[in-house]
């Protein structure tokens, strides 16, 4: 049952307090992630199958599986389950072929233009979770736009399962992408291996993925420490669902429930405009919370969460923006009224027909998203990741008549006579 | 005079050698910062005055100015000055006044309706280094795509000088920029300000901006530890020229110069096609060095800097690629058949007449770019830097009827059934 509270009596101390994410001060982790980023920057392959052997019980031969070997993966799963892959990489290659275009050039002053090109990064890192979970969607939502983009060299990592192999689903994406080879590496010592390379597996420039919190603590230990970068920095899932009275309470139940089941630091929060709402909602999610395999871990994810209850869908927006939440549902009739007024939000589902599953796998939208309020200066992942946008200049003769004095004012108060000189050495 | 070196007789690791940064391993630069950010975190603007007091040789009775203090300085410099300084904030508004367009809604299937909404960063925080140096030019670079972005909230602190003031072409800045406000702090204290928020001064969601060793220390520090995220990591500023034998030695030794006057650690890269053209340029820069006022800098930088002999343009952008400079000049009259070559580097300056300096101060283009080799990865500050993409996804009963099995089929897949359920029920 979801803890409830009234917006309007709430302190600003208690809003701070709810907003605040689980935030994990585990010094142990962080160096145990140390260790083994050394371990794998000292001794490279023989750390990564050592690594293998403890952590994921398998002794591996060589660090991938080849183009064959994925093929073979890949035909051993049923026809729907292909269909339904290909459908989700349609719809999101459709999606983020949208999202990149040449810009124009721009005559800043006559015989000054100006322009941004677009660049794919060069080397990319994907990082694929394994083991328990597979999670072929998230090779799709990284991998998509890693094509589009035009990155050289993508590197696909995830961990073996015990016969050394990988799931057949993520096989078959890896078709779908045209990626010819995995490298059967999990946990902080894929992130290790990326950042520094060794023999097998290349050095990326950066890298993407989800992952548990010794990969999310390899992530950010790696930003710091060498010049490879990473997409965002990673917390537990989380959703935020704003209902009216217009919201069927079962739907509102369902999608709390499908962020519920990620994990038990998930959280699922429930905005509504009306107390009853929130009583028939926890209702529908005991009903609900039964069936389902993983009900002990949504039990735990719900008792971590909460009910806010506000007068109206404008307040109900203000606790949205400063919660600032991955996910954001509005099951109500009036959501084209207030979209506008949303500020922080990772990725936005739209009325009652769209739950956040839609954009968890197929809708086309990415689903790496950020995460513990890192939506109020982060976007989620999309083409723009993967590359860069450069920008040129061009001046001519009149350009730089036109613009020549100006930068040697500038260049002057500023100190710099070098600077001012190379414009004045070409004045003459 | 710069050492030589000719790219077909280096191997492999002397490239990399080469390619490699001044990296700063320098713990005590981390554990004083540390100690800074937790002073200012716990004693806030007391800190802060006792920081002004110890750093900047000053006693502050408040840590900011106000409008008409900032209209009093402001209005102390001279009109040429104004002017310059309008026509900067001109140019780069007009460049980045275009980098942001509004994105087509797709129809990923029917009834499935995806799109991207642009909003602002609401607080961001920009650090304007100050003291002995004085950069209005990035204030500028920072202000404006922060107000084309439409950023509610921008903080702008730099250090006071010592009598409690700014430089008035600071203030200049700041009424082209409408900023009312501007902090009196620097430093790693003023990072730490930012992040945490103390009684005078507001905690931001990002900051933005270049600073010394201390403050890029204090960023990246910050970045670890809170959830306010960081415009790029920071390094020492660098150029790489190419020039052929169209280029002229006077205008290539100005460039490197106007790099090597900013520190000791700058680096100033000549690629030339030729080995005779690298003397008649280390004789330009013998010439040209003794008049500059910070020539000591100077000489040292070019100390620490090289050039390299290649055969012939796409070699030399061969080697450009790999170092990924901030800065690109490209000094020969066949620059248009090289840009697409191009894949790192933060600007690019083409043909004779477009010194880096026209970038630095007024073409239009943002020179807040990444160094260090971040270009392999980092686009320089843009308004996309003081923005985030929303994803929104809208289905209807025809999109829930095309997109619903596929989403079920992929959630059973990936064994989340709640995430099925939240479809199931609305298929119902």
């Amino acid at each position: 049952m979801l803890k409830t509270y009234t917006y309007e009596n709430l302190s600003t101390e208690e809003i701070e307090k709810l907003i605040l994410r689980n935030s994990d001060p585990n010094h142990s982790i962080q160096s145990t992630v140390n260790d083994i980023i050394d371990e794998v920057r000292i001794n490279g392959d023989t750390a990564l199958v050592n690594y293998a052997a403890k952590f994921d019980q398998v002794q591996l031969q060589k660090l991938y599986l080849d183009k064959a070997e994925i093929e073979e993966l890949a035909m051993s799963i049923g026809r729907e389950q292909q269909r339904a892959l290909e459908i989700a990489f349609q719809n999101i290659h459709k999606f983020h072929s949208s999202q990149l275009k040449r810009e124009r050039v721009v005559e800043t002053m006559p015989g000054v233009k100006c322009w941004r090109e677009v660049r794919p990064i060069e080397k990319v890192g994907l990082y694929i979770p394994g083991g328990s979970a597979v999670l072929p969607s998230t090779l799709l939502m990284l991998g998509v736009p890693a094509r589009i983009a035009g990155c050289k060299e993508i590197v696909v990592c995830s961990p073996p399962q015990k016969n050394g192999k990988i799931n057949g689903f993520v096989a078959y994406c890896l078709i779908l992408l045209k990626i010819e080879r995995i490298y059967l590496v999990g946990g902080a010592q894929a992130i290790a291996a990326m950042a520094f390379g060794t023999s097998s597996i290349p050095k990326v420039d950066k890298i993407f993925g989800p992952g548990n919190q010794f990969v999310t603590k390899a992530k950010s230990t790696i930003q710091s420490l060498t010049n490879v970068s990473i997409d965002m920095p990673a917390g537990p899932s989380e959703v935020l669902v704003i209902a009216d009275e217009t919201a069927n309470p079962a739907f509102v139940a369902a999608d709390l429930l499908a962020q519920a089941e990620h994990g038990e630091d998930s959280q699922a929060v429930l905005v509504a405009t009306n107390s009853d709402f929130v009583i028939q909602v926890n209702a529908e999610l005991e009903a609900q919370i039964s069936a389902l395999p993983r009900q002990d871990i949504a039990a735990k994810a719900i008792d971590n969460s909460y009910a806010v209850v506000t007068n109206d869908l404008r307040q109900a927006m203000q606790f949205s923006n400063r919660y600032a939440p991955e996910h954001l549902i509005l099951e109500t009739d009036a959501w084209q009224t207030i979209t506008s007024l949303i500020f922080n939000a990772g990725s936005v589902f739209l009325g009652h027909l769209t739950p956040e599953s839609a954009g968890d796998y197929a809708s086309g939208t990415n689903h790496t998203l950020p995460t513990s309020g890192y939506a109020r200066s982060y976007s989620g992942v999309s083409v723009d990741s993967f590359v860069k946008k450069i920008t040129f200049q061009s001046i001519n003769e009149e350009g730089l008549q036109h613009i020549g004095s100006t930068v040697e004012i500038l260049a002057e108060l500023e100190g710099l006579q070098a600077h001012k000189n190379a414009v004045s050495i070409r004045m003459k």
